[in-house]
């Protein structure tokens, strides 16, 4: 920023090197570079700091931008180049941006996108202007769009595209490259399988276009297509990706529940799912409901409140066991002082156990298979772990108290609880798993409120049976 | 597992039906199927058993079965399974597999393999017989593997297939495919994209092998040739992940310092390194080092207790504030019950903000830009946060014990330690990143130093001040 403006690049190429740094991410400088040329209305320098810039850093720049900077840039994208930045906005501003572009021009820009990625941006419109949009756009669009929109919430009939290569099995190579030569204009912009399907459109193997390449015009399509993952319309989209994952595919066809073909899911897809479930998951055990870039101070206070009220519902009913031992507190207060390391030490061992489990579970390295086996495995830890843990700071407390009951009282509730810790770190997520719930969800304010509440009792408990 | 023997299912179709679950998990009845066999010696009912799985579900099933039974499975599967089952399994069980095998076998189950995979493979190796399996491998495979392990590890070098499709600027689409019929034995199995490549071997486009396939033959290459983006061969996995989910990318060149191609680096590789690096992220917060399925309790012993440790030296620092004030909780016990709270909630809200920003920073929501920003918005969050609790919680310790400056003296303590919260855990990854240090790590236990000691000490300072 301590750059004078006319050190800046301005030759075309150059700006394009000096947009990103070297790791692909914006220049912190670039930033006020726009913000500069929008307070002066230049519409042209504009024009080339955008020309400089792929859509996806478009959308990026235009999180580190303010909302008006970001409304009066809006006027400067044409409707290709509006429709490719919606698809890559962060939801928070992408529903601002929804709301400041008009229909006419929202629906232009739609009609750019495959219909996947059209679905998701028109679902992120309010009632009203989803019906104005939607009416402004040719009826084969609209179409797509709302039958897209007829499947649930991250499905893989949502994340899946209409738009598909399908060839009969008795054509061969030949017949299926001429095919495709004719009908270029209406296949999809990129597509890595033709599906072969039988009469009744019913999917059977897919032929990667690498293979159709390099095979001879004759060879029957049957001979040279491989094995497919059929995805059924109505599979969450973590399970999809969890598939995609396994089998390294790169693209598989989704089928109706009779078993036609309706459409297909490419990993590009894919890679945004993972994102966004592993982010979940991370969530989840913070403690965090999603509020992304761009949302406000009150929706970020909403994201982390209602986990903190809880928590403060937890944490009154653990600390009610120290108010049953508030005689001994007043006996010998070096009580309260080790305490909360009882606490501390067994709520982090029942977080570490807590997500080992969560991602297991996730990556289905963690099922009924193995779960009795794992939570033994856990308790076994748990007691190594205490015991270690026990050992070392019992001869910390008694070197510094020169008192061995209170050493063993310590070192054996700090057992109790590490050991009580791995087993609850690992039983909520199985138990919330096999309720059908999201096992990151609320399993850790189950541990955290189990270590505490073990944690004092055990430890004040101890105290007043050996000590006093 | 109360099923009949004679109730299992036998024919092929239905064993693969039966295999796997309908969320494509391995069905927890097949494991004990497997394991009978193995136990009865029974190979062709082993044989039509792994029959009936994919490579990557019989790596989930080896992660099911004990050791031993793992190791009596070894000599049913042949080269080529072998070879795709290594790449698929978890890194303890593969070195466990990798000891079991004899040299002349791995030598030649790695030829199966592309360079990337063979080299993951052979990198798991311990020296001595790593120097068997390279010597007893064909010269061409062996150098592929050793280059690719002479690049660092993590680093696109690694990650990257040296296996390549390049054509020079100047050819149609008709001498492109002509030349990919002829080379079809020496090219990659599967390929999205020929590179073209000027004189000097530098790439300067891509063309998408489904725009070779509906091209008409006489177009040149450069017309139907897209924009890449180059990786370099150093770059570090987490980057190259960055880079491919950002621009949705299928496949990227890799180019050495020079310029020149050397590689190519497929989206498949890339969706296993996005799960990789979230399950790092997890697991950094929660203080685990990795140690997958298949680690024996003694390594997951030492994965945990590291962070076990430094945590109980943090907590002893925390609560020497506590010890301080030993003398007012003599005076008043209640103050014991009450200052766990203030930290619990300081911790809990310093988790949320850093979770948050450890994500924001590896999806580049957070840079340079917008930190100063960020920190401000953290703070104002906390603030309100703080404050809310206060209220709330203030005014229930007023129900409860009738003493309004207890009430004000943990309302303010609670606002000053939610509040710190907010910035540690903003400020702590900010300056991790900036230290070229992962964010990640190491940061969670500051936020929950910081938010122990705050606690303990606005709590009992205010209490010490105002109620005594």
């Amino acid at each position: 920023m301590s750059r004078e403006t006319d050190d800046l690049p301005s030759r075309e190429e150059d700006l394009e090197d000096f947009a990103l740094g070297e790791d692909y991410a914006l220049n912190p400088e670039f930033v006020p570079m726009v913000a500069d040329a929008l307070d002066r209305g230049d519409s042209e320098r504009l024009r080339e700091l955008l020309g400089a810039l792929h859509p996806a850093d478009i959308a990026d720049l235009m999180g580190f931008l303010s909302s008006q900077d970001r409304e009066e840039l809006l006027p400067h994208l044409d409707p290709e180049m509006l429709a490719e930045i919606l698809s890559e906005l962060d939801t928070e501003i992408r529903e601002e941006v929804l709301e400041a572009v008009a229909p006419a021009t929202l629906a232009k820009a739609l009609e750019e996108l495959d219909s996947d990625d059209a679905a998701d941006v028109v679902d992120d419109l309010e009632d009203e202007k989803r019906a104005q949009v939607l009416a402004a756009m040719p009826e084969g669009d609209r179409a797509a769009i709302e039958t897209s929109l007829a499947y649930g919430d991250e499905t893989a009939g949502r994340l899946m595209q209409r738009e598909v290569v399908a060839a009969p099995q008795f054509w061969t190579v030949g017949q299926t490259i001429d095919h495709l030569r004719r009908e270029s204009d209406d296949l999809p912009e990129l597509f890595f399988d033709v599906y072969v399907v039988d009469p009744s459109y019913k999917p059977v193997g897919a032929a990667p276009v690498s293979h159709l390449l390099r095979a001879q015009r004759d060879t029957p399509l049957a001979q040279i297509m491989e094995q497919i993952t059929e995805i059924p319309v109505d599979m969450d989209q973590e399970e999809v990706a969890y598939i995609f994952d396994k089998y390294h595919l790169i693209s598989a066809p989704v089928v109706e529940p009779g078993g036609r073909l309706v459409g297909q899911i490419t990993v590009d897809d894919i890679v945004g799912v993972i994102h966004e479930e592993s982010e979940e998951d991370i969530f989840a055990l913070a403690g965090v409901s999603d509020a992304g870039r761009g949302a406000d101070v009150w929706e970020t206070v909403r994201s982390r409140l209602p986990w903190l009220l809880v928590n403060t519902l937890t944490a009154a009913l653990a600390v009610s066991v120290i108010r049953a031992f508030e005689g001994e507190i007043v006996k010998l207060a070096v009580l309260a002082v080790l305490m909360p390391v009882v606490a501390s030490l067994g709520g982090n061992a029942g977080t570490q156990t807590l997500a080992v489990a969560v991602r297991a579970l996730a990556s289905r390295e963690l099922s009924a298979v193995n779960a009795m086996q794992t939570v033994r495995r856990e308790m076994i830890v748990g007691l190594l772990n205490g015991a270690v843990l026990a050992v070392l700071t019992g001869a910390a407390i008694y070197g510094l108290f020169r008192d061995a009951r209170l050493s063993l009282a310590f070192g054996l509730a700090l057992v109790i609880n590490v050991f009580v810790a791995a087993l609850a770190g690992a039983l909520a997520p199985l138990a919330l798993e096999r309720m059908g719930r999201d096992p990151a969800v609320s399993s850790s304010i189950f541990v955290t409120f189990v270590t505490d509440f073990t944690g004092f009792f055990a430890f004040l408990g101890l105290a007043a049976l050996i000590l006093l």
